[in-house]
């Protein structure tokens, strides 16, 4: 029986004959649950009967069929070391936001998340507190003071903060054909009170690439394609929660119709001026733009078990019965 | 207020802030609602739903977000002017046969479709009828005579009708690197009687490519990769609806287990063998495979009328208020 199942893996199944509008998405729930990871399984199931109920429920045409195909190969196509045309498309459906947040709930008191987008790079510099990370000298200096604590208020040390942002054109470095290293980005680590600073130009609204089939969606669909201006930031430290998140800038003209759904209300901040004591003490210009955080990481315990629980809720809601492995869940055997 | 409309498309929208996990799929609605375009208003609606209840439903986790998308960047890549990743991706899901039988329901007594699968093309030779589309001196000589008739039983002449099918090694004239010309396919039409009639090969089973990023999907759901040996047909004339189906063999070891969904039990065909008439009057040798067939075509009236009804049926099944603008539901206007 064991031997018959491994030689013909259609064995136990129904012959798939006579597959119609109503017995096809069945069907191919059955031939897929051939799979051994249980997890596999699942996301398959519903993927299928999600793929089939929206034909069903459109009556999706053989042109719009093409269509979508076309699409895909073209994001395909346009896709480069540099250029992650499906991340833009998540992004622009709200889907990229939605996995943001199932995955990294924030508990009370946390900084939210926000979008990576497709520009982070694992080439930034490391450099010291108080370096500067710009090479743009039409950009408007910015320093930046910040702190990151945990959720009782207590300095977390040595947590790795990635930063980047565009120049001053609206472009990240990579969008450039002749970057030959990376600008406006680096790494830093808090120091022993919780802090890290650095120069920087003010962030400036641009347009996501929108000269490729996601940019002739939006078209499409009378959106435009600017995000609002803002500095990315990613903290890593071992034990506690990733955190991919940015800060907006208040009065942008795009600050609350963001391309990517990016924006929360508690991630929008008022940019200062740097004074007299700070020029000296920071070695930048008086007067010149000041952006003044405090970042607070959740444990990865504590996000967790908050994951967790809005799981089961969720799941409960929906009647599914299921249990989580690695937090993630997968049928419940009879 | 039109002028404020058009200069600023989000004008009229909520400010997109602090959207979550349950918010975040009315509000892209929202934002996709600004196209004017009603159909592709509705898709973008029902894709955006569909797309975040399965990210919710499944906790989609931020690798399996990841995996999907690189195994999306992996199909556009692999695909060329002769091989369509996503057609064979839409295929092993069942989404290609779903949206065939959404398309071109069959009337009663009418040929059902089947899978067009990814390697039609269109540069096939028009032949007179009785001529040999094969150039293939390994494969088993089959003499195919067919006709084609309407629902009633009269016979249907100038119906142009594509034929193609493997090599004796299971590969289309496609692909092949070395392929200077099409083989094993042509376009025939069929005379006042409604017949057509070729030399072909006897078909094979063969596998679909599975050296990409679809097959070791196949791979890990423990799938195999194998369509039964057939022969595919695609029919059109002025005022019909266009019929594109295939012809199986019968007893072949794929037959109730085909990759990509496609066959079904009236498409299932024993081949015969040609006796010393029939040799003489096709100038074929006597002994060679013979496949018979009557296909049966509808109006194009016939099956829109049948699609409409179905659309309607499933839509109120649904509860959707929709109405049909050319066979395609659009939601009621209030």
């Amino acid at each position: 029986m064991a031997d018959n199942t491994n030689t013909n893996p259609t064995a136990n199944l129904p012959p798939l004959l006579d597959l119609t509008i109503d017995n096809i998405t069945p069907n191919t729930i059955r031939i897929n649950s051939q799979a051994s990871d249980a997890r596999l399984k699942y996301l398959m199931a519903r993927l299928v009967t999600h793929l089939h109920d929206f034909a069903r429920e459109t009556r999706l045409s053989s042109d719009e069929w093409m269509a979508a195909l076309l699409f895909l190969i073209s994001c395909g196509k346009i896709c480069s070391d540099v250029r992650n045309e499906f991340i833009l498309l998540s992004d622009v459906l709200g889907l990229s936001l939605l996995v943001d947040n199932i995955n990294h709930p924030t508990p009370p008191g946390g900084t939210e998340g926000s979008v990576l987008g497709p520009f982070h790079t694992h080439d930034a510099p490391v450099l010291p507190n108080g370096s500067s990370m710009t090479s743009d000298p039409e950009g408007e200096p910015m320093l930046a003071v910040c702190t990151v604590k945990d959720l009782k208020g207590n300095p977390l040390p040595g947590v790795t903060i990635d930063i980047w942002e565009t120049d001053s054109s609206g472009h990240y470095d990579v969008q450039h054909a002749d970057r030959d290293a990376p600008s406006e980005r680096c790494v830093m680590k808090s120091d022993d009170e919780g802090r890290f600073w650095f120069k920087g130009i003010k962030p400036v609204s641009y347009p996501i690439p929108h000269d490729g089939p996601v940019g002739k969606l939006l078209e499409r669909l009378n959106r435009h394609p600017w995000r609002p201006a803002h500095v990315h930031f990613k903290f890593e430290k071992n034990g506690w929660d990733p955190l991919v998140t940015a800060l907006y800038l208040k009065g942008d003209p795009y600050e609350s119709s963001d391309a990517v759904f990016g924006v929360k209300k508690s991630l929008v901040v008022e940019l200062g001026k740097v004074d007299k004591a700070m020029a000296e003490q920071y070695g930048v210009k008086e007067g010149s733009w000041l952006l003044k955080h405090d970042f607070v990481l959740s444990t990865q315990q504590e996000t967790e078990e908050l994951r967790d629980r809005l799981a089961v809720e969720e799941l409960e809601k929906l009647g599914l019965r299921m249990k989580l492995v690695d937090h993630l869940p997968v049928p419940e055997l009879d």
